[in-house]
């Protein structure tokens, strides 16, 4: 037997040749391509499309894909119908594991395949991971109105996913500076290795379980607050913090306490997350724009980030992912206990794209345990215990 | 790194004192008791708290654990409305996902607590894991009536788990030895060891998800063909023979094409698989009860359990826990398509234990992946592909 390793740290669960992190160097390549190309070339449509099959898609096939993400935003009556009868103080994650979940039942698929029978049918997989990827957005957008006791918002064909997104979430047509971060934010947030949500995924997977369900059980893994739910933090400290020059202050008593500063450092980098550099400018871009107007929470995080550079730069401690994308998503009119799901929405691209690869070439996961319980004993009957 | 192992075969992924399988011996254990000694002597309830708390309970205990699993059994009338919104064609497993994973909106819990801080919260976490395991078996039979059409049969307080389980399907007096067997079979799927939905929990639960989250994820890996579905395959295969006298040809045609017999053999035990051994007895008790007075099916299964014996057990390969509880449901009435519905609703007792056990020395899932993908490649725009 191998030897005990919490949480799996450093053992390999799979082979996949999906995306690959230089952490050294700062360097997040999605099918070979580094992040910063796609997030200034390309769209959340066509690094999904690259995602799933590997290569950068034609115009043609980039065309179809688009139509069918496009047709596919609508959900039945029902679904809405299911989802006014959740309570409206539920958490969003939650309220996306349920809807996700009952997509199995109103668009059924065939029984899972593997191995060449999977591979053979590759229009089949296609077809339902658009079923997948197109609707999150709608049921995310949904529960914002229904939640508020609103009827929804009806998805455009007309709009890019980004830019339909913010559309279906306020009903507004959708600012193009604030549709093009949110369309950067969906591909930083599209894929990033063995996390543990898609980790999840390779294991629901591996028992042929239908797409709709690992995705809703990625979903569940995701919404802890150890995963998923950082950026929401970052906005909370931000309004705890409640003005500029209270932030010294604020992170000097946090770093004396040996406390977390939300969105400050991550794990797989000893550099700067790439993603928080592509952030980071565009985050710069905006309040250029905005010019005087500016939100008092960006100027709250443009002090905070000032001050852990200075202070934290040197241990290779930098603003992360979650740090601008929750300034950002606040400045989109989203709410801060949404932003997960947005996260969800995103990586949906990349669970599913490791779906595939795991049933491509499957083996159910059947880890072994340490067993350090009691030996054989005897029942003893419940009145003389 | 460590070696890559597919389907973390081998790997250890847990320190585990709840269950521990001896495959040369065919001896289960659930904390140290073996399984024959609980399917004689104690009730689902009672082996639910021993595996939850690691102890055989006090008469007090035990008492007070019924009682709330009795005043548990109730869901809100908002469930049975998102429930009726559900398609009646759909899998049982995906609405069981779909309901579980919405009772963190209807029953929500405090944010999930790890070490220390969790266990000195049992009386919290208890109340969690009662909400859940009580509740599952109303919203799996809840299900069978809405599906049709009809409205459920509301739970009962005088009944012991089995007994209410029974009743609320078939809104009839339980027979008390088709109660006796139901709760023999609950017991005997309750717990058995890191299987792939075990572990799913372990993985979900590393991120500090809710509980609801994490059994909502295991219930979408139990689903999967490869893991939970095979009882129902049995009662499909009864059915594809159609009657004695063709069983013999049929397995010698599956043998030939080296076709799986659904019902044989487990891939942990080397000899019989002693969960078997305890619901063939209670088959063959059941048989004898009900005289000439037999389901067609039965009389297939003992000759298929004949041949194969006379075929297979030289190899090693028996008739497991599959063959024998697949036919016992379709005796008490249960729909092929609910036998998975069950065994989630007996495993979450193994589940939720595993979901403390995880959190009481929790480190999140991250293990790591062997990269086969492109090396880094420049973006092509998309006029020049």
């Amino acid at each position: 037997m191998s030897e005990y390793l919490p949480g799996l740290a450093g053992v390999p669960a799979t082979k996949s040749n999906i995306s690959d992190i230089d952490g050294q160097k700062g360097i997040l390549t999605y099918r070979g391509f580094p992040l910063e190309q796609l997030a200034e070339h390309s769209s959340f449509e066509e690094t999904t499309l690259l995602l799933l099959d590997g290569e950068l898609p034609s115009a043609t096939s980039l065309a179809d894909f688009d139509m069918q993400l496009k047709k596919n935003r609508v959900v039945k009556y029902h679904i809405r119908e299911l989802m006014k009868n959740l309570p409206s103080r539920g958490h969003p994650m939650e309220m996306l594991q349920t809807a996700v979940a009952s997509l199995g039942m109103f668009y059924p698929g065939k029984e899972c395949l593997t191995g060449e029978d999977f591979c053979e049918n590759l229009n089949y997989v296609h077809d339902m991971t658009v079923k997948i990827i197109a609707r999150m957005a709608t049921i995310v957008t949904m529960w914002q109105h229904l939640r508020n006791g609103y009827e929804p918002v009806n998805p455009r064909k007309d709009l890019s996913y980004a830019e339909n997104f913010l559309y279906m979430l306020t009903g507004k047509e959708p600012d193009p500076l604030l549709a093009k971060i949110l369309d950067v934010c969906l591909i930083l947030h599209a894929e990033h290795t063995i996390n543990a949500s898609t980790f999840s995924v390779l294991v629901t997977a591996s028992t042929l379980a239908s797409p709709y369900s690992v995705v809703a059980g990625a979903i569940g893994t995701l919404s802890g607050p150890l995963h998923g739910g950082a950026n929401q933090k970052v906005i909370e400290m931000l309004h705890a913090i409640g003005s500029p020059d209270k932030a010294e202050e604020y992170i000097s008593n946090r770093l004396k306490n040996k406390e977390v500063i939300w969105g400050m450092g991550h794990r797989e980098y000893k550099t700067k997350d790439p993603r928080a550099k592509i952030l980071q400018k565009l985050f710069r871009n905006l309040i250029e724009k905005r010019g005087g107007n500016i939100n008092p929470l960006f100027e709250i995080a443009l002090e905070v980030e000032r001050i852990c550079e200075e202070r934290l730069a040197s241990k290779g401690v930098y603003a992360n992912v979650d740090f601008y994308s929750g300034i950002l998503y606040a400045e989109m009119g989203i709410p801060a206990d949404q932003f997960t799901t947005i996260f969800a929405v995103a990586r949906s691209a990349g669970w599913l794209a490791h779906w595939r690869e795991q049933l491509a070439d499957n083996r159910i996961f059947r880890p072994t345990q340490v067993y350090i319980g009691s030996g054989i004993r005897t029942y003893t009957p419940i009145d003389q215990r």
